[in-house]
């Protein structure tokens, strides 16, 4: 079986398949390009790299990290789904019953990490090493939002595992690396964390830039905006945002493209917006803060 | 948390909402009259029998066996959900992450009772005997086609803790007492294990007798199809169909309404409907022989 995360993977849809291919015995593969912080923790770790798969035939598929169609990676067709892990909102309909491990928890890497404690196996070295990445970055290091026990109770387990003293100095290194985005153009930037949800009935497009130099960001507004104009009338969007979020200071601001983001963002976050930005304050998670407001907002 | 079952709920419906609520400190409820099936079961074992719940205000609550809208209990929202335990397709959207926990197995109940087993916690009596007749019933006595290895391996802890001796006279009972519709009106025999399903955009309504007297019900055809009839209006359905499942003999004859069930039930099913019936052989399984090939007949 193959495991593989979303489009765009960020760091726990790459690690999680990591850890899913080691429990289930089967590959780990990626949707495509990994970003900065996903490379520095291979660098870090020297640990294998899974390959992107775009041909899935004759293949079983386990899904990590994402179950909604419109995240799949390319070429995927839901007939292939053997089984989902995951710990997003659910949008998920198949023809025939599969295995679905759901959990309300911080990371898929969590979820798995606890499967692996379940099933009472030993935790290999280079997939400790993954899924602890997997957890730090989903969580920013456990200080985020929608960190739940679970997911400080299996840091404790892998930790030892992984040669790594001090998980926060080990994830402040993570950030840094994703936070040097000098190098990158706005549509990569606006790409590295992006996602698409199907809310109301109408498809609405979200990136996010998880970063310890928001300041960094916020000086090319003017070419992010660009960029996402393009980008929303390439996938056909009803709305196209982005959040800029300032991990260290757990707080984050919202680049709204046009009148339309404006208004639902203003409905969803009760602020005004100004400049095209909307200061949504601490809400620094997509899934658990950002798209239940938008999805509320739109609904009304 | 409150756990409960489909409407129209069948023995593993019932049973399975006891073994989850043992297993994770909740309250057992169903979602409407129990068959005979499962009136025997607890009149045998004298284990309480849960309530009727229609009311979820403030409640949390646990779905079993089923996760499509269409099967929700009365009174119940998406919203309310927390958890999932269900061994069907699923087809399923939630507007923030919750507990899932799918297998493709025979029955809810096995699920559940491997969760016991994984959280190496001891299955209190009650809880046993209620999972054991839940896979007994959905797996006709581990003889259908849906059965798996879990179904067998999860009779084989359960039966000790049950204080039955031989599982396959039991289960023999269990399906003569569910024949026994004698005292049944035609629309009451219809709705025993009714669900609809939406296929292709259709509304098809699919009910269910799994009897080890099918001629008693084929002898009441004309009043089945009247009772199809009515509850076809009633329910504003594209399709009803009524499946006389042998459990003895492995073997099915599909009640056809009218033209437009015929038309699909011979694409589905490669045999032609006479005088309103469809001889479809040996399948028994409604959900992984029936609903299947009506779905793909729906879909060309």
């Amino acid at each position: 079986m193959i495991f593989i995360g979303h489009k765009n993977p960020d760091t726990d849809a790459v690690c999680a398949a990591i850890g899913a291919a080691s429990l289930w015995d089967g590959k780990a593969a990626r949707a495509g390009e990994f970003n900065k912080e996903t490379e520095f923790i291979f660098n870090y770790f020297k640990i294998p790299i899974p390959e992107i798969i775009t041909d899935f035939k004759g293949e079983a598929v386990g899904l990590v990290d994402h179950n909604e169609k419109s995240q799949y990676p390319e070429g995927l067709e839901t007939g292939k789904l053997k089984k989902v892990v995951d710990h997003h909102l659910i949008n998920l309909t198949t023809s025939e019953p599969i295995e679905i491990i759901m959990r309300p928890w911080g990371s898929t890497s969590t979820v798995i990490a606890n499967e692996f404690v379940l099933a009472k196996k030993a935790i290999p070295e280079d997939a400790a090493k993954a899924m602890l990445a997997g957890i730090l970055s989903d969580t920013l290091a456990l200080q985020g939002p929608t960190t739940t026990e679970k997911d400080k109770e299996m840091v404790m387990i892998l930790l030892p595992l992984t040669g790594i003293k001090d998980y926060k100095t080990f994830a402040k290194e993570m950030f840094m690396a994703k936070s040097n985005l000098g190098n990158l153009s706005a549509k990569e930037i606006l790409n590295l964390d992006y996602k698409v949800f199907e809310l109301g009935g109408k498809k609405i497009g979200f990136g996010v830039a998880e970063t310890v130099a928001p300041e960094q960001l916020l000086a090319r507004k003017i070419e992010l905006l660009e960029a996402m104009g393009v980008q929303k009338n390439t996938e056909k969007l009803d709305g196209l945002f982005f959040a800029i979020v300032d991990v260290l200071a757990s707080h984050s601001d919202l680049l709204v493209l046009s009148d339309a983001e404006k208004m639902i963002a203003e409905k969803a976050f009760g602020a005004m917006a100004k400049d095209n930005l909307l200061d949504i304050e601490k809400r620094v998670s997509r899934k658990k803060e950002m798209i239940p407001a938008i999805s509320e907002a739109i609904g009304k």
